[in-house]
């Protein structure tokens, strides 16, 4: 029997470290080609991540790190609502850790300046990468979410025979979202990991926060109710 | 035993999330390896969206998503001809539907404009690309889907005990066939992937569409033959 | 049982598609960073290549794909001399057959033109990328393969439980090599390979062709002796 | 049994692997993204070199490769001092050995030059890549080997089903790690890859070899306590 404590304190550390990687990686080693990692090495140090947490705690908390994976595994019946709540707690916890650590590390350099949407920040609209309009933020976050859900749901189900991958499988995903979505929002499909950078950040990094909070909760929670009614119901009274 | 209806919806899906986000790599995130995520991001989106399926629906149905997959499968006596007209109708559906959330998404931001081939279609000749002409076009398809069909083939056979991993050595081997073809024909091996973009880009990505279901379907079907007759003899009634 | 032809189609169709695709992501796709799939891009090829074929044959015929590597389990007394000499031949018509295609498919876009140290060929000094000497192309040659085989014998034993695994181990290890050793000498670490594009290129890559033969060679069977002694000792008449 | 020799030479192995594929990369193939393989290609290297020993010789030693890991291990009661000792020893010569080999191969073309801090070597400061500095420095290699022991801790934990996975889990770790702290210090981690390139390099390489190894044993060091303390107490008299 794993502790409550292991587990808030996995799923803190896990999000710190999703925090300061994935978003150290762009704010540290830059999103240009030739003299940083590009967007590919961005988009990598986000998946891998999740790989590295994954069979790092995977076995004491389930490494969710991401709200809108404990929201969902609620409402796919996979998780109680206390629990979740915890979890929830935990990984904000984390982010803002992960954050500071960051921002410790990234002043210390010069040159070094906080510019609007710092730190690795999610946005869109007029001065935010390409630029794309709410809507399409939006329906990216959502889309992208539902897509990592069903990959969690699936790959995870006790009926898979090969969940040992799931890991793997997670991490990679999270790599093919940031590889198409970078240039939309930054790709969040994650609260923690917006409001993390956010806080540091300030100013539209906060007021935008509002859609990488809903977007995530709601396409997670489509999954959920697509994986159990439309791919495979669950089993009744386990 | 898994619900015809759960097939098609996994089917659906996945081949939704192939288009989308493999296309998606290419028309939002661009080839060009210093400001985009370069060919070798591209290549890593396609082959990661089947690494992805491959553990989230694999256990569901097999994780085609592609209708020159299921008609090798038929080929190689793997399949039921009448499961594979439904697979590749799901397929299909799921493709459009993909292309259709790509144009949503691209659509609303600055400067988006539809080109020829636009959406990440497949194509040849005159003005694509590295302007292979069409028998080089042909002959890369055919070889590439026959590469492709092999490594499946070899990979879930069920004399191979570590069939586990063949999520992993599928989904890789896309990677691989898209780091070497994308400048021939932006590389298909599945006519699903060129009907979701030619729909939407119209003009030669519609009338360019015969090689891309031509190829990668006796590319595929001929694989099947040469696994069963010179590789490895499938078992007799079963 | 597996018949020593299928064994011979398996060597011969997974050294085709090394030669093929590894090749081809420096032929086709291009060694630029920014306009092709760039160094890393040809070194995930031949690497993604070797993946591949582990799963896709491994169970038929260990998935050699490389004289160096069968020369050397003859030396390790993992296999049998006579078995050897097919293995190296299906290799050798193998590679041949894939460096034709590439030379097909290439051959019929605008501007193709066959330069010196054509189709990926393998190569050294004066001309040839950064024009390391003939010393340091020999040790880097025996020094990879060193390390190579020293991958293969250790992932493949019969004493690691994580036997599964070694596929991909493998696999990375040779997109390592190729990371680090592309601009020495192009990588070789498998005489096959280098023998494949220097029949169609002629000139200085059959002449240099006697390095990429002895090196990988002397590489393989030193890791032989250096595992079996240093490492782990082979169980006696096994 | 696996014999003491067995295990030194082992680890002596793997570190000079490690050196000389991971400094190789940087020195050789270069940081360019254009030109050479990028930051994300010598991120790469490092990594895929952990995953290469880990399933090479990993059931002969535990392949720490890393003295703040074995250190590590014994803060962790994972590993008695004096076998630590032994480790220690082999991996510092391993990682000379592969300095040297890297040393011979790079000096062998035209144009080589040793600058300051050459072959690979860490460092911070003023005409150090983004010139971060002593506190970023430390506070770096601190989290960083922290989160890579906390990885290495959790995945091959004995309650940890997916034990198979670790080598990829560790190894795709590092990757990240280099992905994100290239730009800071080189990223070290591991005392004896920054003491291997440092000997041959000399200067500043000599003078700032003290916070590569001091940071990384106390960040080794205060993983094994928080591991074993808030995630997963170890079994008693074991």
């Amino acid at each position: 029997m794993i502790s409550k404590t292991s587990k808030f304190v996995a799923e803190m550390f896990g999000t710190m470290v999703l925090v300061l990687m994935g978003c150290g990686s762009a704010v540290i080693a830059g999103a240009d080609g030739t003299t940083g990692v590009g967007l590919l090495g961005i988009s990598f140090a986000f998946g891998l991540s999740v790989v590295a947490m994954a069979y790092a705690i995977g076995h004491i908390s389930g490494c969710h790190i991401n709200p809108a994976i404990s929201i969902a595994m609620v409402a796919a019946g996979r998780m109680k609502m206390g629990e979740a709540v915890r979890y929830v707690i935990a990984q904000i916890l984390g982010a803002i850790i992960g954050a500071g650590i960051l921002y410790l590390i990234f002043t210390n350099h010069p040159g070094a300046e906080m510019k609007p949407w710092a730190l690795g920040s999610n946005g869109w609209g007029t001065g935010y990468l390409d630029q794309y309009n709410t809507l399409a933020a939006f329906v990216a976050e959502f889309v992208f979410t539902f897509i990592f859900l069903m990959v969690i749901l699936g790959s995870t189900s006790t009926k898979n025979i090969n969940g040992g991958f799931a890991g793997l499988a997670i991490g990679f995903s999270l790599v093919l979202i940031h590889i198409v979505g970078i240039k939309i929002t930054g790709v969040s499909v994650n609260p923690a990991r917006s409001i993390g950078p956010a806080i540091f950040a300030g100013g539209e990094s906060l007021t935008q926060l509002w859609l990488f909070i809903a977007a995530p909760v709601l396409g997670g929670i489509f999954a959920a109710f697509t994986y159990n009614f439309m791919i495979e119901k669950p089993e009744s009274a386990n």
